[in-house]
């Protein structure tokens, strides 16, 4: 039985266990409006950070950075077929401002291609205007019917959301190729999370595009959650938006374009793949604070020193973000504390410990202790690096051995029932899919990947086309 | 007569003139809902650069970022009077979502105290907690029936807020000021703008607040524009959201509260304040591109040595955000392109400047040219820093020259007709405030300055308490 103060549940209570979490490490509150949170600041900084390696990756890139208007016309958002159907069931609409009914409803942005393609549309003239490649950070809304899960799926989140345009399908193939793993990147460097590349099927594909890259990321709940996303809208919208340019041959033509997508779901992911029992872990590279120093001390004589110490301490780690936490609180509450944070990092520094030169490291990922001279604390931020390496190992090791390759599809439903992510063989035909999701109660086809497929359907036993996860998602 | 391709109008045709160049700079882009405007890339880039400045220096002050919903229940909207009231008549609904009408209407954020505060209330228990101090930078929403003006007064718009919470009033009176300044600095430094400080008047101030702090800008259309606001809201909003704190003494208490915000309108007063008939004039620290480098060939054998040269130098002034304009227009076409965009400096390089080593600066504030030696070019960071500070020199001396000191009421309204800025006395009555703004046909009293009053009222001709600045204002 643990204390009320901390995680009162264990990781096996899965959605218990990761609202406490959300919410005893100061990550989530809750508002009166169901689906929508208020990221506090220890989990906005976890997406500036994330922010700043994104932003600054596609600018280097030649992406710049603009903002479009949350509302959209209606007209607008129904122009493209298959994307009204897609997007229009959970759009919310502004049809009022102070005591006037507005002459024409409002679309909040669910996504913004419908508000980017008319101005595409207008700045796009011949070939030299392309490529254009315009990226924006925004709030966006999709007001989901479903169960809300903060961070991973509320009805209001941020993301980021790239759109572009090229003169060839190549250019656009290319393109879509590379924000996919600017996306891996993001997650491994970053959050410290391996993920599954794929294609998703042309069921699951986003409304409108002529074919969706995504990342995969399999979590201990059992369920895959869509990671990142990277359209290729094909012509799709360049023809109902008319963004045509003229070729070198002067030639009129449609553009091709792309649209690509990273949201603050990426945060309920890391928190989803790496804490434990004891609360949040972070890895170093996205917290807020990677280290905190917890002084302690029996009396005011003893205090001083050690508080003296522990500033001295700070100091010299400038390239590290410490904390010294001399709230008038006991050192095991502190302990618990920051462990429920999910500090990477804690320094423990007593006044025994100031006589031998010396602190105390404890490890959050492994519990690890280790004491060092303090004259040796230039090791600190190799070992947040060894930290942020080890829990990028334990999670691919976790992606590994939750992995199940299945050959008969009474495996698929067993794997599936283990909370298992299964590698399989499929025929391509959109009927298996369905009954794949019917026969495993919603486990689906989370994405084609790129290897060769050499057997047989998993379901129907035909002549396979793909080789393909399955999984339980969000 | 003008090209068509640059600017058509003049500064004196002043609304035509400001909409040219939000075009023609390409730093608006127009969308079918009025007063909802894309921010292209050109304007966000300033306003990335504004953030990273206020953004690091209230961190370093100790300020946290978060992120706050964007819809708010009605039932915290209403929860204080005044500000409901000032508020209620210009906020957007959300009424349904897909084809299912919302029970409850939401209102999107027109500023978010009511959003903000029902969570300070659950953060906030003892003194220990306090100050709490939270920003967000975020889109808002006012559906303004005046005549919208990009920037200036658009129906979206996007800003930081910050909210505070103090355990005494004295806190957060000095935080006010402090922000005040803070603001101050950003238009000094960044925008090369000076300002005008003072109080709000009792009936223009924030509604909710126990009084407001403001900067203005007298823009040359001869109207002034709020440029930033540092509320402080008492104890108004504390009762009704019931944010308490135990003190020290173990006594129940009401925190003391501010609120400060400064948006995207800054933008439009910057291009106000520095263009001119070419176009616009961006002070360089803001400026997307600093420097343009304009290469001049007449050939193709005379453009290989000078493209190499032109990246050479582009290389050396790492520090300068340069760029090389290598498009197939004549250097005539390029000069006039640049100077409508606003670039600080300009570099032209010839073959004959490449036999004397030299290059041709032209500066954009005030068309000086300047020859210098390449290996001179370390010059380039201090010119760039020189014009930056001549901007903000001719903003004062404008600043100067447009300020009149009135005695007599027909002085004041003579100043206004002139598109003056007028320093008066007043008595303080709401009853004269409302003369002063009839009489004028519009003007108002835009704040109450600081110094102390010896004279009479300018409208009534009592003793004077306050002494104010008189303005129309957008």
């Amino acid at each position: 039985m643990k204390k009320e103060i901390g995680i009162t549940t264990e990781k096996d209570e899965f959605s218990d266990w990761y609202v406490q979490i959300l919410q005893k490490a100061e990550l989530i509150e809750y508002t009166k409006v169901s689906g929508c949170y208020i990221l506090r600041p220890r989990a906005y900084s976890i997406w500036e950070k994330v922010q700043k390696y994104f932003d600054d990756k596609i600018k280097k890139d030649g992406v710049k950075n603009a903002y479009f208007p949350l509302l959209i016309p209606k007209e607008n958002l129904i122009k493209e077929k298959e994307h009204v159907q897609g997007f229009s069931p959970e759009v919310a609409w502004v049809t009022k401002a102070g005591e006037t009914e507005l002459a024409e409803e409002l679309a909040i942005r669910p996504t913004s291609e419908t508000i980017f393609y008319p101005a595409f549309s207008k700045w796009i003239r011949s070939w030299r205007d392309l490529p254009l490649r315009i990226n924006q950070w925004a709030n966006m809304l999709r007001w989901e019917f479903k169960n809300p899960i903060p961070f991973i799926r509320s009805r209001e989140f941020l993301w980021q959301e790239g759109h572009s345009a090229f003169s060839s399908k190549e250019e656009a193939d290319k393109e879509a190729r590379k924000i996919w793993n600017f996306y891996e990147q993001v997650y491994n460097d970053m959050y410290a999370i391996p993920l599954i590349k794929g294609k998703k099927t042309e069921k699951e594909k986003f409304a409108g595009a002529d074919y969706t890259l995504t990342l995969e990321a399999f979590t201990p709940s059992g369920k895959s959650a869509q990671a990142a996303t990277s359209h290729s809208l094909g012509q799709n919208f360049s023809k109902p938006f008319e963004i045509k340019f003229k070729d070198k041959q002067g030639k009129e033509q449609f553009v091709w374009q792309n649209s690509w997508g990273l949201s603050t779901r990426s945060i309920g992911i890391m928190i989803m793949m790496h804490s434990d029992d004891k609360g949040l872990v972070m890895p170093p590279r996205i917290a807020d604070i990677q280290t905190v120093i917890i002084p302690i001390f029996n009396n005011e004589k003893e205090k001083k020193p050690v508080l003296t110490e522990a500033r001295k301490i700070k100091e010299h780690l400038r390239e590290v973000r410490v904390e010294i936490d001399d709230r008038e609180y006991t050192p095991g509450f502190k302990f618990n504390d920051w462990e429920m944070k999910g500090i990477p990092l804690r320094i423990e520094l007593g006044p025994r410990d100031i006589k031998k030169k010396q602190i105390v490291l404890v490890r959050r990922d492994n519990g690890e202790k280790q004491v060092i001279k303090i004259k040796e604390i230039s090791k600190i931020p190799k070992i947040l690096e060894d930290i942020q390496n080890s829990l990028y190992k334990k999670a691919l090791k976790f992606l590994k051995d939750s992995t199940i390759t299945a050959k008969k599809f009474d495996d698929v439903i067993k794997a599936i029932k283990n909370k298992k992510l299964v590698n399989a063989e499929w025929c391509g035909s959109q009927e298996c899919e369905d009954w794949i999701k019917a026969k495993t109660e919603g486990a689906k086809i989370i994405c084609i990947t790129e290897e060769k497929a050499k057997g047989k359907c998993v379901y129907c036993n035909k002549k396979s086309k793909e080789v393909v996860y399955i999984a339980r998602s969000y």
